[in-house]
């Protein structure tokens, strides 16, 4: 499908000063351009805060790049053009031709063969512009040698350290494996993808300590990774960092099961509540995924880590699968047509109880760094609790710390949309911002 | 009252590695030593991120002033031992006694003549171990003609920027004056002190200027000035530096007066309330201060700026005050003798009329930002609703923007205790630990 015919170029330029006149903080490439890629490029229109301050030096898919030869200023055209180009189309291609051809942005667009492929495009494409900078030549040939094989050339040309960035927009995990090789190069990474910081522990603490060391020169940022936009990794982060020791974070970290239980109410069966919600695109395309509880499992490692229990691990979590053992490896269609047989009594019966008792069921997650427990289960609330009260896809996280300590007082609380195209974006935004706050100081601070 | 005898040095050392192996990241000048002030002494020997990282220059009260020849690394040492030597005095004289005799630590107590005089003496003593660094001179030359008059010198030798930090535990409206002055020298400010946010909107817009510009070397963080510890003023932040637009801030700001209305049921008078509330420690000496709507009027402005609307003010905000008229200039003890007879009956009628609707009394403040309207006022809320299930001396603040928009499903909403010596120690610790992890990418990033 085409694209709609966009707006003329004179209307989709916001500002009238040309984009040299600002010095960019920060150039990014972004990868994986679903919705909240998308969503992402249209918000960077609108941050007074990062205008001019921000470009694209390519944009990609797991078939696609567009790589610009000029680079791309989102900030200096509008959200409703850049929405007219995307309009209809996932296909990059389609929307490179229209963007050449209505902002007369100069670019590439490369078929990459693969990941590896690409990363060297990457590199290739932000070198030219860079001043003479050797300090990181070590480490770039340490990395050539070592991490990518002798097979695999890497350019080595020197960097100028902490002006560029990855966005992975992706939940890939072959671009997880890449982190390590970008941290390394001083390419700072802004990632809403669960893949690195709830996967294996090793590669987990390299990216940690490449990135959060005194002497690394790239940040790690991936607050979307919990909460969508909502305060909750960096909320953690600064406990952790200022001394408080965190105890137990507890939760409603998936907005699917969220849903799920804020709506069933005994008299629908289950499965109804799950068909509805999977029209309605709340659900994967496979409920399953939504129902095995390995979403919130990723979510609560993430927050266990977080806080400071660096080897907390999904093989170490305790989890509530709400699929029935028959029906975890058939075909998604199966289990569409099975699941309310097998387990609308199951949980009636579950939901009859807990009324019974004066308490709702809730999905939730919970890490208890004292007992050393993680654990995704089907939990009963009062309805005087806070995790009762919840509406719509809403997301809510409680922590208990030294500090903020129940028996003094209560929790520290968030809560809110915990996903969405909208929110998701958000979050990965406002950690792209933080690293141009960060950047910020270091031209004048030298 | 002398404290009690210490601990010996051996024992209160924690680390056998010298201070001097660890290069400090950032020097503090903590003003003010009460609860909130000590207890950031002694949260700041806790944190591991900042181990090493942080030495305190001076810490001041009105009176006193302790110098400190050699920096204290205040990690260095055990948060007993700290206590021991502050138990049971708030004079600074005898605590730096102590603290020279069981530390080692040199220092000088001086007693200080005026603020200003303190502030000379707090440039002088960083001074000596700088680097040469001349950027900064026309701003110190500026400074010392136009901002301090001819009658008052101060230092204008040239500064190592970014390396010092004013922790400012006062809620002196002097100390405020003075933020342009340090920020201008490229010392940062941490502070809980709402003076200078909540205050006249020139002098605000100038230290925000000065602070937050691309230019800018010095940092101003100030989460403490809303809900101590909970992270409100860096959500707003984020929300506002990537793009999203805050509609409405509204929430109960005051620790105590959630706690006043969380516990009158209508069965004990309210003005009981209100005395058990001063015998706990809960509200200030004279409860007029907490009950006359100043301090959450001065929370609401500071998250309307923050917000983006930055010439909110005090002025601008309708406020119900809660002491009747008759009440306003009278002494504390008329106050406390004659506000139950004149208000007792009031309140237990809103109360009365709210319970009727099946709702309950919260005093909130609210900042409208499409609508420009500034509020404190005494509301009615559902029982479902999250304000009408605060506990304690809980906080909790709304935030509806245009991705938080409670159309779509709901807001983003931030709950917890707001109040208490440990949670705004840690809030402004937590300020501390950011201005670290920001200065620390500097020397690698140079």
């Amino acid at each position: 499908m085409a694209p709609h015919q966009p707006t003329t170029p004179q209307s989709a330029t916001k500002s009238s000063s040309p984009s040299s006149e600002q010095p960019i903080a920060l150039t990014l490439g972004v990868l994986g351009v679903g919705g909240i890629g998308k969503e992402f490029l249209f918000q960077l229109t609108e941050s007074h805060v990062l205008e001019g301050k921000i470009a694209i030096a390519f944009i990609a898919n797991s078939r696609k790049e567009i790589r610009f030869k000029t680079p791309f200023v989102p900030s200096e055209h509008n959200r409703e053009l850049l929405e007219t180009l995307f309009d209809g189309t996932n296909d990059l291609a389609i929307w490179a031709k229209n963007l050449y051809e209505v902002l007369h942005v100069e670019l590439d667009i490369v078929t990459c063969s693969s990941l590896l492929e690409r990363q060297r495009i990457v590199l290739d494409d932000v070198s030219p512009s860079l001043s003479d900078d050797s300090n990181n030549q070590d480490i770039s040939d340490a990395l050539t040698k070592e991490s990518l094989g002798a097979g695999n050339t890497i350019t080595t040309k020197p960097w100028k350290k902490g002006r560029y960035c990855i966005v992975d927009m992706t939940s890939s995990d072959e671009i997880a494996e890449l982190y390590h090789v970008f941290l390394a190069l001083g390419v700072h990474i802004v990632t809403p993808n669960k893949k690195c910081n709830s996967g294996p522990t090793a590669r987990d603490q390299k990216c940690r300590g490449l990135s959060s060391m005194s002497w690394s020169t790239a940040s790690w940022f991936y607050e979307a990774t919990i909460g969508a936009g909502l305060p909750i990794i960096s909320t953690l982060r600064n406990l952790t960092s200022s001394g408080d020791e965190v105890y137990q974070i507890k939760g409603v970290f998936s907005g699917t099961m969220s849903y799920l239980f804020n709506t069933f109410d005994g008299s629908t069966p289950f499965s109804e509540v799950v068909k509805t919600a999977k029209k309605l695109g709340y659900t994967e395309p496979d409920a399953r995924e939504d129902l095995n509880g390995q979403d919130v499992a990723r979510k609560v490692v993430i927050a266990a880590r977080e806080s400071g229990w660096l080897d907390a691990s999904i093989e170490k979590t305790s989890i509530e699968s709400l699929v029935p053992e028959e029906l975890r490896a058939c075909s998604s269609e199966e289990f569409d047509d099975k699941f309310g047989k097998l387990y609308d009594t199951v949980i009636a019966q579950k939901f009859a109880d807990a009324k019974k008792r004066g308490n709702v069921l809730r999905f939730c997650g919970s890490a208890d760094l004292r007992t050393k427990e993680l654990k995704v289960e089907l939990m009963e609330f009062p309805m005087s609790h806070a995790f009762a009260n919840l509406q719509g896809s809403q997301n809510v996280v409680e922590i208990e710390s030294k500090r903020y300590n129940p028996t003094d007082s209560c929790c520290l609380t968030i809560s809110g949309p915990g996903a969405g195209a909208a929110v998701t974006a958000g979050g990965v935004l406002g950690d792209v911002a933080k690293l141009v706050a960060r950047l910020g100081d270091v031209e004048v601070l030298v």
